[in-house]
């Protein structure tokens, strides 16, 4: 057989050749602007030329900080097609971590949106590897200046080239990408991605039994393209021949909706806060947005609410397939297993409780890739939906060491060690049931915060729910359930404690509820319990019990 | 990243995993005989067992002479896993070729169906390599003895062993399969396909974009598992836990359709032949099967007819799919292009006539895979739909070479030189006009044979259709349609040639119209145009204008 090297680049360009009228839209601040795949590759071949003529060779660093939008794929594609690498830098993080992590990863260069300018600018004496920073001003954007060193305007860096740049074949392991985690103690990790590697994950996304990703759909990440490269969708729908809808800053949940209603999105991506913010808005106005065209959501990041995933099915007739993965698994390793569709469609059974029960699980690893679950010893436990234990994970696009600084303590043998605990039913599905972290320890047993929050979400007028851990001199801990109430709903302590009595044992039930205004998330839209712990702590909270 | 290896042993288990339940169905003299996956791998384990203790080690070709059945799959698990070589031997081969193949890759034992032990027992003498023969026998078989080596009983074989075979990590470009094909001229030329090929064929044989196939799929693949692997789907059926039904040798049309109704087969795949014959059953007996859960057949080997994909869709709902490929090629390059499905689903949409257009081509080339078309001189033709050239096809799962017996001709640079000519349209969907030794050679133009006949098959009445070229003093060749009638039609030469006049020019008209009793078929179920046109010679034919 031929030795053709897993290549990115290999992929990049087909769905430019096979549907090079597909749209890529970005929204801006007057509406969308609108430009085809073809254009998009041949500006991806532009851009390369002219990162070359800046120094960027095979296997250098250049730093992206933008939003999702028509550039920041030019960026993905010129990057992957000449050999080097992406940065992804998580425009929401403090800048004391972005400067920590272009010190640790050291572009030579910056790909930046202009609004993020401002982002950037306090940390000019602090990049000392930065030696040009390349400006992304959208349609509607003002004119910017900068005190950034050799800054430039992306269509001015990119005009004065043209033609076909000949991607170079480079040895499939090459680097391809590079991400952060924001880690909950000490600095963050560097994950460095290979052509390989999200090569396969690629065509693992584009499976059937993965999200039914297709070039007939309509992709809109939600999930922003510095996260974990956009979850291997960008990657996906370029190979495919997607058209994809890119938010690009305009996410505020009204804005969001009218955008995936206007531009027929089929397939949506994105954490369960925004299923969360885009439900509340399509229930204040009801029948305000046409999205008769949707027809699934891939939601990940944190465990999809069984509630949430009724209203969707029950409300717009949309599928909701649960992935689990994380930064270390680039990301993808499980969708939500995908019952029987009588309709011989891809959409789900029309009675939903199968599918409803499935989608509450993490699912099924993909082809290639192994989960299991291991007691403190590391010897494995059964997969009987019953024994609980850490989750690892391995396979193809599964690190192996963090970037330089290899953290052994974070694999067993060749297992990634995830942090996250769980079950394995008959099935094989993967169930979460919290970060390690996250969990309740009381009494020597553990209760899972995550159970307990799907639980009370499903309470009519609970809008977010959050359960944290709080210290307890007898039983080491306590749950505490933070509640964030829709507008007008009136739901309180006992309401909320008689509900989790129907179905959690009495020590399980939190000791108290607090009904907040919000809870703080983190960058990539999680519910931020480290902060939520830090915040009771600093207001002095104690347990009802203890006062 | 982790270095995980792409070898086979890693996805066959995956759907005894997932769906230990899902039944392979195996047709047998009375009826069906069952057996779950979980079952199918675990026989599997306990063979590999056997063949290790009967010689067979890594690198080791076994040659398999068997029927699409439960035990050919245990045996494709087995030596798959452990690093042996599977020798698929084409059963109706004459057994002249059969001696060349067994001769030129010296396997050391071979499993037989019992009933095909007649057709090995006349080369005993001429299998010198061949140590043992296990001898497989279905439920109803007959008892049975044979003058073959040292030949057991399948059954007898495995039951002395249990317990799991420890799979060995072989390298990913290890042998796992080869699989002879019958060359026009001289020899049988040996593809030897290797894990990391097979792999990659897999994962992209189960996107959406290629059949849809999904967990939720009860597949029949009529095309025989020693024709290139069955197409992979045996492969690619284990990876996702699907279903699976075997016709074994019980191929008869009106046989065949029992099954797939019976068992509520959603995805066969076979060679249009197949197809004609199927409906030819379901037109004589309207309504006595029920096909209403068959979603989608995947058709390939020779092109598609257009009248018989609408017949499908417009009487049975079915979607077909072309597929184009060789066994040079594992064997899948192209899949006809699936479009809008607007009613959200797996089917196509309810107007044909856009599936319809897409389906008459080979279609798009899955990721990875590359398609090109080529004048004499090696230079690449526009895919306008119009430029017509040699094909070639590169990637990872295409062959760079014969086993044993390079050929180098077959090859230029990366690229393998198909023998089919086509062209490419504006969407990147190939459209084979022909192999390029049926095209007929007129007056220094080129008539497809394949052209003309897809245009005679629109006519009523008419069953089968085949065109050769005959040799003309003047022009070099000429066209002769031959066809075969449905029952009590009546068509004539005229009545065919009043209808190609109104597609095909008058220069590419066939000289002449043969009515005949059934066309010769070659042993991969194609049409034998090779045996067409020696008959015709040998029968002393003149074209009408020279006699």
């Amino acid at each position: 057989m031929q030795r053709t090297p897993l290549l990115m680049s290999r992929l990049i360009e087909r769905g430019a050749r096979l549907a090079p009228d597909a749209e890529i839209v970005t929204a801006t601040v007057n509406g969308t602007r609108r430009q085809d795949l073809r254009e998009t590759l041949l500006r991806a071949h532009r851009l390369a030329h002219a990162l070359r003529d800046a120094g960027v060779g095979v296997g250098d660093r250049v730093g992206v900080f933008m939003w999702n939008g028509s550039r920041h794929l030019e960026v993905y594609c010129a990057l992957a097609g000449m050999g080097a690498v992406l940065l992804n830098l998580n425009v929401r993080l403090h800048g004391r971590d972005i400067a920590y992590i272009v010190n640790h990863a050291e572009p030579r260069l910056i790909v930046s949106d202009a609004d993020l300018l401002v982002r950037l600018e306090p940390l000019a004496d602090r990049l000392p590897t930065v030696e040009k920073v390349v400006v992304a001003v959208e349609e509607g954007g003002e004119r910017w200046s900068t005190s950034l060193p050799d800054a430039v305007d992306y269509e001015d860096f990119i005009a004065p080239w043209s033609g076909r740049f000949e991607w170079p074949k480079v040895d499939e392991t090459a680097p391809l990408g590079l991400c952060y985690t924001s880690g909950t103690t000490g600095h963050p990790k560097g994950v460095q991605y290979e052509h390989r590697s999200q090569y396969l994950h690629t065509m693992a996304m584009c499976m059937t039994d993965a999200m039914s990703l297709s070039a007939t759909d309509t992709v809109c990440g939600v999930v922003p393209m510095f996260h974990v490269m956009g979850w291997g969708l960008p990657w996906a729908a370029l190979t495919l021949g997607c058209k994809q809808v890119m938010p690009h800053r305009f996410t505020r949940p009204e804005r969001l909706v009218r955008l995936i209603a206007e531009e027929g999105v089929t397939l949506a991506a994105g954490v369960p806060t925004v299923w969360q913010d885009v439900r509340a808005v399509c229930v204040d106005r009801p029948g305000a947005f046409d999205l008769s065209r949707l027809e699934r959501i891939v939601s990940g990041g944190s465990a999809v609410p069984a509630a949430l995933a009724r209203w969707y099915w029950e409300a717009l007739g949309v599928e909701m397939i649960q992935e689990w993965g994380m930064t270390e698994t680039s990301p993808l390793v499980t969708f939500s297993r995908r019952v029987a569709r009588p309709d011989g469609g891809r959409r789900v059974a029309a009675a939903p409780e199968a599918y409803l029960a499935e989608v509450a699980k993490a699912g099924q690893a993909l082809p290639g890739v192994e989960v299991e679950i291991f007691d403190p010893d590391f010897n494995r436990l059964p997969h009987d939906g019953r024994a609980t234990g850490d989750v690892l994970v391995r396979g193809p696009w599964v690190c192996s060491e963090y970037y330089r600084s290899p953290r052994p303590e974070q694999f067993h043998d060749d297992w990634l060690i995830t942090g996250d605990v769980g079950c394995i039913d008959r099935r094989e599905c993967l169930v979460i049931s919290d970060r390690s972290k996250d969990l309740v320890r009381s009494g020597g047993e553990w209760i899972s915060s995550v159970d307990l929050e799907n639980h009370i979400l499903s309470l009519d007028g609970v809008a977010q729910a959050c359960v944290v851990a709080q210290p307890h001199p007898r039983w080491e801990q306590r749950p505490v359930a933070l509640i964030v109430l829709d507008e007008g709903a009136s739901v309180n302590r006992e309401r909320v404690l008689t509900h989790c009595a129907r179905r959690f044992a009495k020590w399980q039930l939190p000791d108290d509820v607090l009904v907040v205004d919000s809870i703080p998330l983190t960058s990539t839209g999680k519910m931020d319990k480290k902060t939520v712990r830090a915040d009771l702590g600093a207001a002095g909270y104690r347990l009802p019990e203890l006062r």
